[in-house]
């Protein structure tokens, strides 16, 4: 099992992506881990945190694309780019997936172009693992900005690809998938959701109808629908909550209770559950928050050979051709 | 000065409707309250609650429309809801404004029907008095569920109503107006923001461009723009966000810090705001959480009076006024 990281990509690039690796390696005996970036840059810091080289494979790139680079832009003026040069090597089949912290838009659009999409996926979306209160302790936003213009089929397939991928890493059977909307009545919302509603009730998935933006943390579904605007209002319009309330409680009482706010940080950081993958592209993609620490990029790393292990493609695969099987017999 | 209380809506209705009207009475000696509902509840809670008639009339009503029920089917089989009088109330000119705490819907879909709207305006929106990291601790999240399906120049009355609202209640001379979006360059987003931006740009207001969802808490702007599908998402899955995150130290340190608690309860409790107001409608419809209590009711009525004494209706009217004529010149 082979990983690529864009070691050049996050706000503590390198450090963090060659600690977290390492970290990874040293919990998988199985792992081989290609690291990605300036040449300089991974030699340095390899040899300050004194890492061997066992299981671990070099590869240079020359340029990285910053936060604030437009995507589609960077990549065609950065030829030789970190996160274009890791999505080659999946692209290739020399690694089965990678981690990639930094511009989510780098990432997307690398991966979009460079990777083929799995069969019968219209669009890929990005899956966010939120917290939550069922049992999981997890809900599985998607999409959280891939895809800001969707169709009702894309959120249809949304529903088939998160639950697949919710069912073979977070150990639940029978993921219940809803859609995002404005009151829980089938006859609320906006003409997407309704139509959207109305596909994934035909089908296979344990479908409970829509929720609202409560429901989500709530706990009233494993998998939750959006297209990729609202979906990424939802994930930032959260975190800046939960960092506005998180900011209060520790300026109070940040000294004395070390330990729940570590606990409070860590139920909202959704670098804890592992990074959000970019589901319906043919290798595994992990996203990762730019502010991933070694641990956040270490749990990537191990979501995403999961991934692999559990064969998610596969699922994927299968459940949108059952699914198009299905819309073609009732249509 | 005189204001009606739907005192039949919210989850602890009339006692706290009525309770929440005498608080406002003793603090406010010009102010009249006109409590509407069931005959037989309201004297009953005026009997325990020991109030003297001054400056408080009943107006009775038959029915209540509750929570889960579809407003305009509820409005047309119910003719005396205690909702619907109190907006013909305001209409026939008895009542300056109005506190509903009970179903948003019908209060809309009521003040809707009921009430003219301002000139010039297109649509009404809910404006939601959100926390936030700036100077006034206060954003204002407009539409917030009123009008799921928005034109660009919705969003730009939008705009304009929100921030004369702001300037004249949160007192701050020039507030900082966004459209929310997903990302903050102008080329993000969708065509209904893209559009909506191009607008508010060549306006009179201090428009700042498109925050994120997290800047809106982060205190990047006083007046949040967005359609009534993603405000209300945002408002809801931000209540759900903060439930959850005081949910859990609640039950790891309530005990202790009772106090802390009640300050981070009130921080995420937008009835400590003064209710959401109804903008766009002729007369002062504030809208308040079914949870309401008597505090919060009381804000809301002081809220209302406050926006009759510094003019908002006049204020939304002229600025609209002033928008159009811009639009005209420049077509």
């Amino acid at each position: 099992m082979r990983v690529a990281v864009d070691a050049m990509g996050g706000d503590h690039a390198p450090r963090e992506q060659v600690a977290g690796s390492l970290l990874a390696l040293s919990r998988d005996p199985k792992l081989e881990i290609m690291l990605v970036g300036r040449q300089a840059d991974l030699e340095a810091e390899l040899s300050t945190q004194g890492a061997s080289m066992d299981r671990l494979e070099l590869v240079f790139a020359t340029d990285v694309i910053g936060m604030n680079e437009k995507p589609v832009e960077a990549l065609k003026s950065k030829p030789d780019s970190s996160i274009g040069r890791a999505v080659l090597l999946v692209r290739g089949g020399h690694a089965e997936g990678l981690i990639a912290a930094g511009s989510t838009g780098a990432a997307v659009a690398a991966a979009g172009f460079g990777l083929k999409r799995l069969e019968g996926v219209r669009r890929p979306g990005i899956a966010v693992p939120m917290p939550a209160l069922n049992k999981s302790g997890v809900c599985l936003l998607i999409d959280a900005g891939a895809n800001p213009s969707c169709r009702p089929h894309h959120l249809e397939q949304y529903g088939v690809m998160g639950a697949n991928y919710f069912r073979e890493i977070f150990e639940c059977a029978s993921p219940r998938v809803a859609v995002v909307s404005i009151g829980e009545e089938e006859a609320k919302g906006n003409e997407l959701t309704r139509e959207a509603t109305k596909l994934l009730r035909q089908g296979e998935l344990n479908f409970v109808g829509n929720i609202e933006g409560r429901g989500l943390f709530g706990g009233d579904c494993e998998v939750a629908v959006a297209d990729g605007f609202v979906g990424n209002i939802i994930l930032k319009a959260s975190q800046g909550c939960a960092e506005m309330i998180l900011g209060k409680i520790h300026q109070r009482i940040g000294k004395e209770q070390p330990e729940l706010m570590r606990e409070l940080f860590g139920m909202t950081d959704y670098a804890e559950f592992g990074g959000a993958p970019l589901l319906g592209v043919d290798g595994h993609v992990m996203i990762c928050h730019g502010r991933s620490d070694r641990r956040a990029i270490a749990n990537a790393i191990r979501a995403c050979t999961r991934a692999v292990q559990q064969n998610v493609k596969e699922s994927i695969v299968a459940g949108l051709a059952r699914t198009a099987a299905r819309g073609a017999s009732s249509a």
